[in-house]
């Protein structure tokens, strides 16, 4: 592993690969490569002027083969297609990967697995760090109330998502229900109107709260008789997804090849509760 | 206007009668009777150390008649028909009533407004002076964003309650929808689930979360581009409307014959947002 | 032990007192016994309908002894003499105790530590389930974040408290510092103002609220960037510790003779964080 | 006033310029012209596409002058030597402004007045509008609860802050006091340490939070007993400032020639609380 590890962004020049140049910065790595669409116009620009922290030296170059050499590790929340064969190149070059990028393929996927074989991947369906701590603490939490607590999820995300509850909050009250034994399909509520007669204790209650831009917020209650505790995860901007992001690349440069998860970088299935 | 009104608490020996006997002590007035049912075993002990807050030297007595003379004003939170009867004396003797009773008949009305022709009477349908006043907020913060926000709106209560949403959470999504020229019929959504699509501006959303022992807690969010402005009451204990009912009865020594409620007694009414 | 815990309450005219007998029935446990001080003048009266929750048909009485047959354990969140003469009563009677009562002399603890041989004996800081998982929660989040975060702790206590921070922001505070291996004095922060200059990543800021009647809130928050968790518990009333001492009770019953406290009563002692 | 009003944007390349982008296209304005300094590397490239909303047709330029005939108004958060040459070329070509730049002397602030008489300009100490709703809502609510409540106002930012409390939290104290009649600097508590005893009513709480890059977020609390209400704002974004400063030109183009703050746009000095 190198003391500091070379990263390089894929997809430099959308707003996560922006984030990302600014992650990379504020955890004080350093950014060795930027790669953007060839046909972009922002082929030439420094990466940090573009990404609004000042310049730092590094172009955005248009292919990722112009720069593998400079890099031990490359960060990848782009699309499909273009991972497919970002992660071809690395395999051959021996680069790790962490992908942020969604909706891949069956074929896709297998490729993915394959190229695990060969050098280490992160893959990860939620990159936050705060997410998993949070599932962390729900679990420990559900394991000691038991049954003595009526538990509640509220979420809040921007106007234009289409789906609720989040599936955030669905893997939050899945954590929740498999500690204690529940089939959240069957316990789940949500939403209440009218006539619902008393809380039952076994239900789990979501609500769903949607305006604005908000990035993301779940807090999960634990009521009692007298007090409540609350667990909270708030997400305030893409640095979220992004700091832990880089945390994953910091962490898989120079481990065996294989497909990791967030678990494992953060140490996670260590913890017993 | 006796400078330090001499106050009574009939249903002393309930919840919600303790609570008023320590919400006149917190406020520094004077409690001169306590009232509970004949039949009751309390009849005889202190009043004060029935409430918690040690001896104060006025016993527990069995009617109202007892001690019509030593009172300027009686809070009365009991039921309709000793509430009526209650009416009928404090009428006769020129007493002063804070009325917190709930589900009277159309002739126990009729008897409360007749007594409000001759004795001043306060009966309002929320005591609480924070939620008085988180509804004359919300008409303001909703005239000024018009329609650039989101309006959400989340309660939480106890696990024994029986309906949703709270009938506080109405009145705030009722204010709100007026100011706005909305119809809160046609624009409240009780709950999201699957499929959604993107938020509808009109629309006014209610988030009801039931657990434990909560009292009552309401925020109202305007959500836009980047920010949000939330106004949230809380209640913790009937100490809430104990210490609006104490205003109130403070206020209402010395006024007119008349009807009030708790914009008379708080002068919302002369605030024109 | 007995399936049906019989528990008795001390000082059950007491504003907790009153409180620990609702939560005798709330848990669905038999009150079994009541006990005032003799002159007190609610002896006699029946205790269900002191505390509020209606007729039980247990009868206040003037002294432990009368009603030492009749418990299995009694509950006393009373005053350190009296707690000390219940304690040797106890010891004789094999009645196990679950004791709040605080500001001991270093003789009854003596008492208590002697009587704890030969009776099962509880003694926490802190009764309040919440606030024991609580703790547990930060300090397995303090773990998993290590460094990468900025921590905050803020509480808000009623207006006649005279110390700050409270006893539990500082239990909250050296746990996330012991965890993290800082030392909580010289990392503490009680308040900012002017110039401050950036935040250190070591310091642990502790903001205290003071107003009204709150029982008493804590939040923990971890904030990294574009994210934050937060840990909170809100107590709402005596009912907190309540619920929290007769969980107790009814764990304790035909436990071995020996002082336990509320990490034995919850299992919390067996979670590696 | 052109229907559509023509927005330009200067500084465009900058963090708040990008987001002042975004915020023109959110509000279904029409971007007309994008300014940066001439020796930028991001001239030419397409503003939207640099904002990261796709590409929009407008190509950042090295000069005002190149775009002053194709604007209404420009929209100007830059460095104050800038912003004095622009105010001059506006003045001349009588183009109006709203201005977010901060740190001017005492001749640009001269020069800035100047031109206010000659084209209409927007000068605000905060653009946000929901931080001008919340003030008015904070004097309504002072009014009404007088010496009944007490006062607390937490506030948190990011690590980078280097003074406490924020402008906006003092805002809010005077606000407050001013309202109630009382001297801030007076009443002002920044911290709560050791042995303080019980509240004292007049006085006006702080609590001030640093972590992470939290925006900004202020509560203001009006605790009461039994309950209590908050009026909250949060700052996720410099969209926040981003979509009022939008909202300000879009006001702003036609009126008379004038410096004019918030107030003016949101209509608030026409509210009597």
């Amino acid at each position: 592993m190198s003391a500091t590890p070379r990263i390089g962004i894929l997809g430099a020049g959308g707003r996560m690969g922006r984030t990302l140049i600014q992650a990379v910065q504020q955890a004080g790595y350093q950014l060795a490569a930027a790669v953007e669409r060839p046909e972009s116009s922002l082929i030439g620009a420094d990466a940090g002027e573009l990404a609004g922290i000042g310049a730092v030296g590094i172009k955005v170059v248009g292919s990722l083969e112009e720069v593998l050499k400079d890099v031990d590790v490359v960060i990848d929340f782009t699309a499909p297609a273009a991972t497919e064969n970002n992660l071809k190149l690395c395999r051959e070059a021996g680069v790790a990967m962490v992908i942020g990028t969604t909706g891949f393929s069956d074929e896709q996927k297998q490729v993915l697995n394959e190229s695990a074989t060969q050098t280490p991947v992160v893959y990860a369906a939620n990159y936050s760090v705060g997410v998993n701590v949070s599932i962390k603490l729900l679990e420990l939490a559900a394991k000691v109330f038991g049954d003595t607590v009526d538990i509640e999820i509220i979420e809040a995300h921007h106007r234009h998502k289409v789906d609720a509850p989040s599936g955030t909050a669905l893997m939050m009250g899945e954590a929740v229900a498999d500690t204690l034994g529940r089939d959240l399909k069957k316990v789940a509520v949500y939403g209440r109107e009218g006539h619902t007669g008393p809380r039952e204790r076994e239900t789990i209650g979501f609500e769903t709260i949607r305006g604005g831009d908000i990035v993301g917020e779940h807090t999960v209650m634990f009521i009692g008789e007298g007090e409540r505790v609350e667990v909270t995860h708030k997400a305030t901007s893409r640095m979220n997804f992004a700091s832990g992001a880089v945390r994953a690349a910091a962490w898989v440069v120079g481990k065996d090849a294989k497909k990791y998860d967030m678990k494992d970088v953060l140490g996670l299935n260590d913890i017993q509760a």
